[in-house]
């Protein structure tokens, strides 16, 4: 029986300005899945987690991705998946994201590749709506594709992949829960134009700095006028680590996609410590527990890791 | 007497979808200005063009340009000025900015080049500020640096120079009135998330295109989907002149600046050619007088021809 092990990695969206077309992968953490082809048209999940999601195939994120690759095959196969999720959901690190990516790509590779990376993304999109509501993509690419990822356009598919810069990632998952849904619903439907260009003055500077490689432009460019405000409202101590880390030295960060989790960049691994310490202290001082993470960007995307 | 010859040449703000942030210079048309340095601190303005200008330094965009670089240096000195305008002003052409860069550029060679560009950028915006009310940058820095400028932020000032690919430019000006201020006014203070994100997304995919000299992302990030659709009601005929000009195979285009010139990109000089064509096709039928050009963009800025 044809099997395969996946590495899912956690993700990064928005990237502070790029609200809904920028995306970054990370090296920790990340999801395993050791999924087998069937030879009948059945989705088979299993949770080795202590995360209770559901496995029932159309309510798990990754279910909908093995039955929207069958239903494009349409050949009588089916996929059962062994899931250790190391990404915790609503974490704001991409966990749906690292689900659906990694069903996408482990039901390729037993398919054969025959798939491009564009098209695994399109399934996956499909967990990521039952996840959160939105086929949104900036999870999903830089999951799939590794490094820092630019979706132009969702509809059509227009994805550009970006220079990863060779920085320390510090997150903080303080253990507060905010749905995706909710942070997408606080946010104002319409924006004041001046605080509109603000913002793409920073993703045109943010983007370009990745493409230079050029670290205090895209230190400069991690400003985001529009959705921070609203959403950093959910996350107790938000505006305290941000300007910890900034005394620390980091070049920049925000939430990490709609959060709880908060994510700084540094330049080094002693700067990226130094803020992880910074975090730590305020939510020891809240009364908050958390996670912290070092890590580095990760550029590989989805990995096979045995057959 | 110490004088010079500078030309300052045309330019081409917002590139479609970068509102206020992104600039591009013109080979043509361009304007040719002879300076003079006084030993007293007076400015002495003769406007050598039919477009009756107005000579009153403080009144004149240039003329406040060499006001402040006056008061700048506090050392008695002045500035007499021959103004060969062949931009015409409200052209949508940046006229105005070629004034003012040119006035700001002449004046810091006639000082012995003791200013940085950025500080010509900021004398020549209060130009700007004259002509059209807004200290903005998107014509200026363009016409001094040449090529295609990213303007990151203006208070801080933050410009960032980009790779200016090879193409060619058609414009056509029609000969109706659109003032930048009118423009400016017709504009929604308030905008849609969900289209500033549509937009943040191509202005991202057009500075990559440029970074990567990538033409076809160049050509699907041109599409502006806040100011376009508002100001090109302002310009008969726009929508048609864009169609015909994408049938004649341009990569696109749209509205320079606040109008009411129009240009588009092309690879290749015959495209950009039946582009003029079918803009010309268009006024000719609508009954509006045109000048046309077909040009490159400029990629050394405004410059000394002569002392």
């Amino acid at each position: 029986m044809k099997k395969v092990k996946v590495k899912s990695h956690a993700t990064v969206a928005n990237l502070v300005c790029g609200f809904d077309i920028l995306g970054m992968a990370l090296n920790d953490p990340y999801d395993l899945m050791e999924v087998k082809l069937l030879e009948r048209p059945e989705v088979i999940i299993h949770n080795k987690d202590g995360f209770g999601l559901p496995e029932e195939p159309e309510k798990n994120v990754a279910g909908v991705v093995f039955l929207s690759v069958m239903g494009k095959m349409n050949n009588g196969i089916g996929f059962e998946v062994e899931m250790h999720k190391q990404i915790k959901p609503g974490s704001g690190l991409g966990s749906s994201a690292a689900s659906a990516a990694g069903a996408a790509a482990a039901a390729d590779h037993l398919l054969g590749n025959i798939f491009p990376k564009e098209d695994l993304v399109r399934f996956a999109m499909n967990g990521e709506k039952l996840a959160s509501g939105v086929k949104h993509a900036d999870n999903i690419t830089p999951c799939i594709y590794g490094g820092v990822s630019l979706i132009r356009s969702i509809f059509p598919l227009d994805i550009i992949s970006l220079p990863a810069p060779d920085l320390f990632v510090t997150v903080i998952h303080p253990q507060i829960e905010v749905k995706t849904s909710d942070a997408r619903q606080i946010l104002k439907k319409q924006v004041l134009l001046k605080d509109a260009i603000r913002q793409w003055g920073n993703i045109a500077g943010l983007v370009t700095g990745f493409l230079k490689n050029d670290l205090d432009l895209i230190g400069r460019s991690l400003e985001d006028v529009l959705i921070e405000p609203v959403r950093s409202i959910l996350i107790p101590g938000f505006d305290e680590v941000k300007a910890k880390c900034k005394e620390a030295g980091v070049l920049g960060g925000g939430i990490s996609g709609s959060g709880p989790s908060v994510f700084m960049l540094s330049r080094d691994r002693h700067t990226a410590s130094e803020a992880e310490k910074a975090m730590k202290d305020v939510y020891d001082r809240i009364g908050i527990g958390y996670h912290t993470y070092i890590t580095t960007i990760n550029k590989t995307g989805v990995e096979i890791t045995g057959e």
